[in-house]
Parts: C-alpha cells; structure tokens; sequence
C-alpha cells in the first residue's frame, strides 16, 4: 500500500509530517510512502532522521498551501503545492490509497471533492473525527464542519458513510447511529431534524437508536453521531475546549496551596494520563468520508505521533474497497425504495 | 418588590423550590413571595422549614405540568397547575415582577409567549443562562433552545436583549458580543451566520467583537455568545457533559492506585471547589429575555441553593422596566436605520 504525505502546511510541518509518516512506516512492512514538498527541505529532514529505506520517495513540490488562500484560488493558482500535488497524485495513480494532509481545511475539502470523485450517489463528503468515550471507546461525529449548510438526506447518507467506516476500519460491527438533537424525544428539534428522524429511523442500512443530547457524546451510548457541520463543529469544539480549560484551571489553582501541590505530585501520572485521553489527536485526525479514496486531515497542529496515528488510519482504511462498495450498495437500494427529499444540494 | 415561586416540576420540588425561595427571603428585606402549588403540601413545608413571616403567601393550584404534557395542550388543559396559576398572576398582578420555575420548559417558554406580554419590537423571547469563565466572570448564550429555526434579525435582537441584561442585572457595562460560528473569520459559516454578520457589526447599540468559535466559550474573551437555539443548545449542553465525565473519569482513576488516592486526599477541597465552579446552577437559571416581566427557568434537578440562586436573579432584574425600555428604544432605532432581513417569522 502507498500512501501520499503532504509534508507542508501543519503548524510542526515538515517535521512533523515527515517524522510521524517514517514512525508509522516502520509499524507496517508492506507499506510506501510519497513524500510532497519542497525537495531539499524534505531530503534534508530525512537525513537528519536517519531514513535510510526505499519505501520513501520525495515528489518536488515547492509552494505551500496557508489558510489565507481562498480554497477554489489555492486549487487553480497552487498547482506546484504540496497538496495539489499529493491530491493530483491520488487521483492519477492507481497504486496510491490514500493522503495525510495537516493542511488548509478548506482547500483540502475543495480539492478533494473537485479532483477525487465522489462514490456513487453521495452528494459531498463529510468529515468524521473521533473522540474517546468514557468508557474506553470512541465515536464519530459526522459531519464536524465540512457541510454548514445540509438537508435531510444529507444526513442519511452521513449516517450510512459513518456506519460503514467504522465498521470496517475499526471493526464496530453494528455501530449504534444517533442524530444529535436538542431532547431524546423523537418529535424534538428544528425543521431539518424533524424531517430527518424518521428518514433514519427507517433506514435498514444503519442502526439507528434516536436523538442524542450533547452532554451525552462522551457517555459510550453511541457509536455514530451524525449532524450538520455548524453543530457538529460546536459539539467537538466544546468537548475539546472545556476539556482543555477544566484541566489549564486545575493546573492553575494546584499552585495555590502546598498541599495541593503535594497532592498532585502524588497524582502527577494520573494527570498526564488525563490528558493524554483528552487530546484528540490520538485519536488520528479527521476523515473525509464520500470519497472514492482514503483523505485524512490531520490537526493543523499535529505533531509526529499525531501524525503517525493519521497515517495508521489512512492504512486501516485500506479496506476501503470494500467499504465504498458497501456505501454505493446502500445509496442504491435507498434510491430504489423511497423519494428522497425536498432539497437537491 | 413581589415574586411567584412554581413550586412543582422540577425533580426536587416542592422542598428545594420551597425553602430555596425562603433562604433568598432572608437575604432581602424588600422581598415577598407568592407560592403557587399544593396548598397543603407547601403549608406543610413552610411549618416543616419553620417558616413563621407574613411574607409568603400561597396560591392553590392542584395540578402539575410534567414534560409528557404537550405544552400548548398544558396551557388549556391545566390551568390549575401551580405553573399556569403562577403565569396568569404574573400577567394580571402589576405589583408581581417575576416567576421562577423548575418546570416544564416547553411549557414555560409557550405560556410565558402566549400570557406574558413580549417588549414592542422583539420576535421571539430568547433563553439566556450564564456559565463561569475561566477567568472569575460570566458569559451569557443567547438563546441556549428557545428557538431552533431562528432568522439573522433575531440573532440581532438576541445580542440587544443580552447586552441590556448583562448591564442592567450583572453591571456588566459594555459587555463584549460575539457570533458563535465555526471560524473567527468574517465570512465563515452557514447562510444564516453570513447574514448576520454585518449586521451585528453595524449595530451601534452592542459592542459586536466579531467571530467565535465554541472552544472560546470559557475563556473569559467574550460576555454574550449569540447563537441559534439548535447550536446554542449543543455548546451550552456539551459544556456542562464533558465537565461531568472528565470529573466522573478522574473520580474513577483516583482509585485504581493509593498514591493517587493520598494525593486526591489532600486535593479533596480543590476537586469540591472544582465542581462548585463547574455547577452551572451556582450562576442561576436561564432568562427568557424579551417579554415584558422576569421569567426566570431553574434546571429541572435544581436543589434549595439553585433555586435560591434563582430567586436572587429574577431579584436583581427588578431593574426590568429601565432594561426593557432600553431594548424597545434600540429597537425602534434600529427599525428605522435600516430594513430587516427577509424572514418575517
């Protein structure tokens, strides 16, 4: 398997990306990396790391793609980036699975769904990070802000997408789908959750179990949240910050009392631990589901192990065949039972 | 000054609505309550808590409003419930500023919209609790679920309503105002929040500071979050649920090891004061901002201090007539500066 690293963009990038790609493909003996970029800044990073292989190849590509570029501009005016580059790759070359990228959301997602093509029937793709649970598992937030403005059926297929990508990438055999919702009861919600409950509550392709409140992400009842982009961005945004805030303030308020600070010397490891759960980077980045090859973005963010996780993902979903086809067979059989809805988009 | 006490609905009614009235009693000599509910039962209560005052009186209303009542069907069906009972003496007795209620929401938010008169100008009343920012202050979310399907003119009038609240009940004197969306950028977001944009940030009337993302919310940058009451519900719900179960994790690690468990010994106040700090209750109820008297919403598993804490908002909000002849006057103003966006609801 042969996957494209885009070695530029990511706030720890090329370092970052280059050493995180090296660690993973040290994990998998049949696996091959691209390297794009800036050639001797790339080749320079390899020799300090020590890479020595020839499962690494480095495709020249000196301009860099920031958040500053409008994304429809970056595509046509960037071409020699290391994204366009590494996503050109993908779509050209048959033998590539897969691109990790720590770069531009937004041109990403438009270079992806201009230049990748979509599996059959899905209407755009939809990003679906993971967070752990309480309990010690994980679950999927799709869509986390891909897709801002969304109908219905969007979120059926988010549903489908979701289903199947965890199951076959993380082996969840019959992942438990909610809609997030503002109350359980399934006549709660505004206009576009009121016509979507019953679309999922009749899908036979997933398991749906209902609405969700959003105190309940982390609680290990779900598997599958789907929702729209804005509140699906609320939602991990929030999960995220207060995690972050709550343990910045007990960090803090630890310095006020020696005896606090005694405690936590004793709870030191317990802290680390803490934490080390709460960072979501552990939990590899954000797929872009719906499309016809793997696309995972990693954190802007994200340093070597954060990095090295997005790669392990992009191998994982190597079934990927499999579990598009999957995805296509559904979209049909809906197609074939039931109207879809009002919106086209 | 005179308020009514709901005192049945909430989880720990009628005792914590009870005596958490009576403790916000003491604590103002100008202050006397109406209790509407179960004559007997809040008779019983007040000898029980040896409540002996003149300022306290009760209402008989026999019936209660629960969640399973469809809330326009409790408004006609269950006019002797101790919420309606309160709600129609709100509307009628001139000399009662405020409700507060652990009640039925939906219910609360329909009678409130239908009996209590709304400020000339405003489309719909707004929810507007506060959560603790890490930095000692408050930050208030309007509207936390009042409204799910919203247009940008109500956003606007959400940031008014907050603005003149957190001045006039908080001293808050030019509080800082923000647009939660998925970026700070000002052209990120969905149609609605494209909309709104500009107009927030040409409101003379509100300090509009821009963009926010939910991981913000608790950082102390921002005094008034305006938001959708689908996403607002999300970051206000999501916030209290990821503090919930990271102090529920830690709780649970700290006994798998006794160095831990000594060292959470001597942390034992700080964690205490940890949750105190999280225990939204401890910041009130949420407003309904927009009508024309004090409706004040305690959560339903309110104890005696929230209540309490309730009670002593809707106190400080007595400065209502100032607050609301300061949003009609905005209002007007604006009406006549600039057309309205195109939703008419």
């Amino acid at each position: 398997m042969k996957i494209v690293i885009d070695c530029f963009g990511g706030d720890k990038s090329p370092s970052a990306n280059i050493e995180g790609a090296l660690l993973a493909l040290e994990e998998h003996d049949d696996l091959s990396l691209v390297f794009t970029g800036d050639e001797e800044v790339i080749k320079a990073e390899l020799d300090r790391l020590g890479y020595t292989g020839d499962r690494a190849e480095v495709v020249h590509a000196p301009e860099i793609i920031t958040g500053e570029d409008k994304p429809t501009d970056a595509i046509r005016m960037k071409k020699d980036s290391s994204m366009i580059k590494a996503i050109t790759m993908l779509r050209t070359d048959k033998d590539i699975a897969a691109i990790v990228s720590t770069g531009a959301t937004g041109a990403l997602i438009a270079a992806a769904t201009l230049r990748i093509g979509r599996i059959r029937g899905i209407r755009r793709p939809a990003f679906c990070p993971l967070l752990p649970t309480m309990d010690g598992g994980i679950v999927g937030i799709c869509d986390s802000g891909a897709n801002v403005d969304i109908s219905a059926t969007m979120l059926l297929q988010q549903a489908i997408l979701g289903t199947a990508y965890l199951r076959h990438a993380y082996g969840v055999e019959n992942p438990r789908v909610a809609l997030l919702n503002v109350g359980t009861e399934s006549e709660k919600g505004d206009a576009l959750r009121k016509e979507a409950y019953p679309m999922l509550a009749s899908c036979e392709h997933i398991n749906f179990v209902g609405n969700m409140e959003s105190r309940d992400l982390l609680s290990g009842k779900y598997d599958l949240v789907v929702c729209d982009g804005f509140s699906g961005n609320v939602l991990c945004k929030t999960t995220e910050g207060t995690a972050l805030e709550l343990l910045k303030k007990l960090k803090k308020e630890i310095f006020s009392k020696t005896k606090y600070k005694l405690g936590a010397l004793l709870m030191k490891q317990l802290f680390a631990d803490l934490k080390e759960f709460m960072n979501y980077q552990n939990y590899g980045g954000s797929v872009l589901l719906g499309c016809e090859k793997t696309i995972v973005k990693g954190h802007g963010s994200s340093d070597a192990n954060a990095v090295r996780v997005c790669v392990n993902q992009a191998y994982k979903m190597s079934a990927g065949g499999a579990m598009n086809a999957e995805v296509e067979a559904a979209l049909s059989a809906l197609d074939k039972d039931k109207p879809t809805d009002t919106a086209n988009s």
